[in-house]
């Protein structure tokens, strides 16, 4: 049974897009937000849209005013402000109605929440939506985490305002509870990684083969037309290129160089932790993001050591080459994360199925992902997507320049720790016998841990034990 | 006042050493462990120091026994088993008693049970215990979270049984509740990252340059007189030229090279990011033990890829100075969390009074460590570790040599994730402007972000923006 009544709570800009999507797709919604007059001016200036919605001056006067079965979309800031309106809307629900939180909520919140309702009948969904402002607008990636009842009421509703990839929605229910939150935060992960991998290409291209801005503007937009092709790239293409209108230099001389950033990526890094997964790209794009929100000890450090950085001996074919194998490796990395929190959690994600999603509509968007998902349908089973056979002939063709780059921008000084974490990666799960040995023995020697030996048994001491 | 009764709890080995050291220093111990059988096994059988102890069936019954004031310490596991000491033992405690883990408690756990005891007017200690079996026998490193007062009351105990550095006894009082747990938690952390450079070094001599573990262990033992002097570095010495008593080979070529770990390292990591410092350097560590525990992925990728290791043009001189460069960079980063930390939780840290501390007794011990202590005597305020007068010099000696070792090893394949990391971090803080310009471009361009401008203001968005 579909349900035919949808409420949207917080007009912000996520949410004002949204809406306004939902209304292009022919479905009437009730508003609210947390101002009242901030819904009035909304509905005020709908213009050809305005019959399509109603406004109401809270969310709990909406709740109660909607006919039900009611769904109601909350796009507001996680945290405490889910669970404030959680309380609102809740007096007002009944069995059939479901809240949906598509927000960055973490995925724990998530799985609390909808533990909650749904022990008192009620519908909870945490759906992660990908796209930014101009997505949410025309189409956004968004990976639900729900009952499958509750997401079969609202499918149709969902796939009409997605994003489409070749005829396909990108959109589906990836697992319960708070699955699609997780996907969205893995998501977040790696669009950190690849924003990186672009931004230390970027530096070497400027600091260590003396190309300006729009010169590097350039050649990712050539980037763009092959193997790389991706919204990151893309727009990347673009903001090298743009020239600021009011000193007429590249407008990227004129931006502050710290990265902001909302918690996602970090996120992912520590539920990497948790799990006990690498993630090592990720973990080196929040530490460049980290890094950058220093200037003043970045200035300290380079007039205290007096560093130049060199030139690099390299060509924009190699580093192509090495945006693709470090891009390949991510992504391996963020499903592996994936693979091991679905066994952990019990949620069966289907891997293909997020990454058929993430191929339109969303920031990460790629012809890799489509690549991606290709693989994933043939081999659903995959635990390390690097050694899947679409990609060990990738990998093989881009590692040897992803080598060179590295070790060139090594000795010349210019630090690309995402590219860096890839190699190392790469280089220490193809070591077939590899160095942790020493540490068993280390470990035994100071603290008698035990080790297991190669001619079988485990809880062995070394000749050092008395 | 001091405290004049102590008891111990736990007989498990570091237990059982603690309470053999705390005889030793002249203390009378009432003792119990989790099996009364257990306690009357250790109490049969310690010889001499028989009439030192007073056995107990329970912690229950040993803290009804006990005159008053009394001082307990548990040497037990941590997380659940902690809390329900604390519940056996409560009912029979009195204000002026104090509870004391020297486990490896997470420090939030400890900020609550401290707070917790603290309100009903008892005392709680939490103190980090380092330098294994051996060093809490004849004399540990401890770090102490509590109150002054409780400090005060125990300290003449402490004192008497701590590890020595030339006449100072390596305990102290390094801030109240978590902060004696959360300061061995990043000492751990800095561990884990020195014994991983260690593991790569020893990789990169028998891989990159055809020395056996006997050979490497000659080495490491030479190192071990100069600059490198350190407890880890002694250990990995024996370690690799242990011989197998049952092969007559190399204990190493025995080992299965998976490295276990017990948590601390992973919270670092995890409290790091939580803390917006970057601990690349332990994260790295901690990924290279992750790897360590996928042997079978590890033998698929090297047949996959037809991995072959080449030579590396290295000698032992460039390898030592390598190491004491990453070192100081890994350091850098604990230190820095913990500066970090002690702003964030309002502790008031005594940065030099940790570095003194792990001068003896403790894993870490090195004379780097005692350097770095003189360094935060000079320099209390000092933030960044590596950007220290006394350290410069240091570094400016030695980084060619990592970044020489660094790169040679990428060439040829060898992963030295560790190595790799630091100066990736180096790099990183001694670039003044840095790549993140574009990141802040993709962000403004995707989600409407805004940036500041480097004439100014905040909220600036590109001309990409209509």
């Amino acid at each position: 049974m579909e349900i035919a009544n949808f409420g949207l709570y917080g007009l912000g800009t996520m949410g004002s897009a949204l809406a306004q999507n939902i209304a292009d797709k022919g479905f009437h919604l009730h508003v609210a937000s947390y101002k009242p007059e901030d819904t009035e001016h909304f509905v005020a200036n709908a213009g050809a849209q305005k019959p399509m919605f109603t406004g109401h001056r809270s969310l709990a006067d909406m709740t109660a005013a909607m006919p039900g079965p009611r769904a109601i979309i909350m796009l507001i800031p996680a945290g405490a402000a889910i669970d404030d309106s959680i309380a609102q809307a809740k007096p007002h629900m009944r069995p059939g109605d479901v809240l949906i939180d598509a927000g960055n909520s973490d995925f724990h919140d998530t799985r609390r929440r909808a533990q909650a309702l749904e022990a008192e009948g009620l519908g909870y969904m945490g759906m992660g939506v990908s796209g930014g402002e101009e997505g949410a607008r025309k189409g956004p990636a968004m990976m639900v985490g729900g009952t499958e009842s509750v997401w079969t009421t609202l499918r149709p509703m969902l796939e009409a305002i997605a994003a489409d990839f070749e005829g396909a929605p990108c959109v589906d229910r990836v697992g319960p509870d708070g699955a699609g939150h997780f996907v969205k935060t893995v998501h977040n992960g790696i669009e950190y990684a690849d924003m990186q991998i672009l931004a230390e290409t970027y530096g070497l291209m400027r600091n260590g083969m003396s190309m300006t801005p729009p010169q590097i503007g350039d050649v990712f937009a050539t980037w763009n037309e092959g193997r790389l092709q991706s919204y990151l790239v893309e727009i990347s293409a673009e903001v090298l290129r743009a020239i600021d209108p009011a000193t007429d230099k590249p407008i990227l001389d004129m931006i502050v160089d710290t990265a902001g950033q909302k918690g996602t990526g970090r996120w992912t890094a520590i539920e990497a932790q948790k799990l006990g997964v690498s993630a090592s790209t990720i973990e080196a794009a929040v530490g460049a993001r980290i890094w950058s929100a220093h200037p003043e000890a970045r200035h300290t450090g380079q007039a205290l050591f007096e560093v130049q950085r060199g030139e690099v001996a390299l060509d924009t074919a190699q580093l192509e080459q090495a945006i693709l194998a470090a891009r390949i490796l991510s992504h391996s990395q963020g499903f592996g994360l994936l693979s091991t929190a679905s066994q952990e959690f019990g949620w069966s994600l289907a891997l293909a199925r997020c990454a058929e999603i993430w191929r339109a509509g969303c920031i990460i968007r790629s012809r890799l992902l489509t690549e991606i998902a290709q693989t994933y349908e043939a081999q659903p089973a995959t635990t390390i997507l690097a050694f899947a056979p679409a990609m060990v002939p990738l990998l093989e063709t881009t590692l040897p320049a992803l080598r060179t780059v590295v070790a060139e921008s090594i000795k010349a000084g210019h630090p690309i720790p995402v590219m860096t974490a890839a190699l190392a990666w790469f280089d220490g799960m193809t070591q077939a016998r590899g160095t942790a040995d020493l540490i068993q023995g280390q470990r035994d020697f100071f603290g008698r841990h035990g080790f297991a030996r190669l001619d079988g048994g485990t809880g062995h001491h070394g000749p050092w034990d008395s």
